[in-house]
């Protein structure tokens, strides 16, 4: 049922999503953005978080279930949309995606993408961050790329789940910063 | 390794925590502080949140694993404790433990604990958050009163960790809840 953007795709009911790279990109915000969004639109979901103490720095991993039913098994075997925002993630979780998934790399921090047969995007969230205005909405330009790409919730509800979860000032950053991941992923898509 | 509170008792390691009742009683950010506070402690954790549009009034779940090294599968199997505040989350969990698991119920909202080899504490944490002042605390006595029973992460940690997700005011009855929730606990141990 997600995917109600996606005139191209049909994702598995429901769909596992996996948002990886390294501590202090924001990447447990984002998931916790994709699911509330997801809610918004009416789907059952559970969410992941996997830190460990050295959480700035080190590896870091978001999972997201979205289903039309409730979600009794909350562990992503196989990520049908995985998002790798550095070389050591893509390295480690591309091998769990097989044929089928979809592949959101960063242009600028993952130089080599290992062979797959998944379908990848290459796009530069970073340096659109950066373009923005802050390293640090690297994960908003993400959600936006990541939404362009895969349709999976409405795109209201993702602005909205976003502003909810926007520090005081921030609000007007977050949305540029959206709508800037979201034209990537389209203007990517055309090429 | 979780545990350092807990003389009595040595937890596996990561340690299953699942933390089950109804939408609206603050089960999700009672998973993400205690989260928190085991990752101030030093330890990796998953957290798990499952939830469907209904929130408010339906079922809840929270999960969260403790360990001493990176969690890598962040689903728990079988809860070692299990925090149950409606009669609905205690019928459908505790069928899930085995022997060597503990189990809090509250006593008001919990009448019938279906038969188990678990140890369960009935404790009133709904009546205590109302006598506290407000009975949408009763995620943080249910806390107070786990961590208690459990010793699962050290005291300062989760004082810390229950103040940075306060909402603004709210400091001093948050931590009156969390002193009401551990007196709770230490009272009904001595019975």
């Amino acid at each position: 049922m997600p995917g109600r953007n996606n005139k191209a795709r049909k994702w598995p009911d429901p769909v596992q999503i996996q948002l990886t790279g390294s501590g202090g990109q924001g990447l447990i915000l984002a998931g916790i953005i994709l699911a509330e969004a997801a809610l918004k639109d009416g789907f059952h979901v559970a969410q992941t978080q996997v830190y460990g103490p050295e959480a700035r720095g080190g590896a870091s991993r978001a999972e997201v279930i979205i289903g039309s039913r409730p979600i009794d098994y909350p562990h992503v075997e196989r990520p049908d949309i995985l998002l790798a925002l550095t070389q050591e993630a893509c390295d480690k979780y591309i091998a769990e995606n097989t044929r089928d998934s979809v592949v959101i790399t960063d242009s600028l921090l993952v130089s080599a993408v290992p062979k797959t047969s998944a379908a990848v995007s290459k796009l530069p969230v970073i340096t659109t961050a950066r373009e923005v205005g802050r390293e640090m909405v690297a994960n908003i330009v993400a959600l936006g790329a990541l939404n362009s790409v895969t349709g999976l919730v409405s795109w209201p509800s993702l602005v909205e789940a976003v502003l909810d979860r926007a520090p005081a000032g921030t609000a007007e950053l977050n949305k540029k910063a959206l709508a800037a991941g979201r034209s990537l992923a389209v203007s990517d898509s055309r090429e």
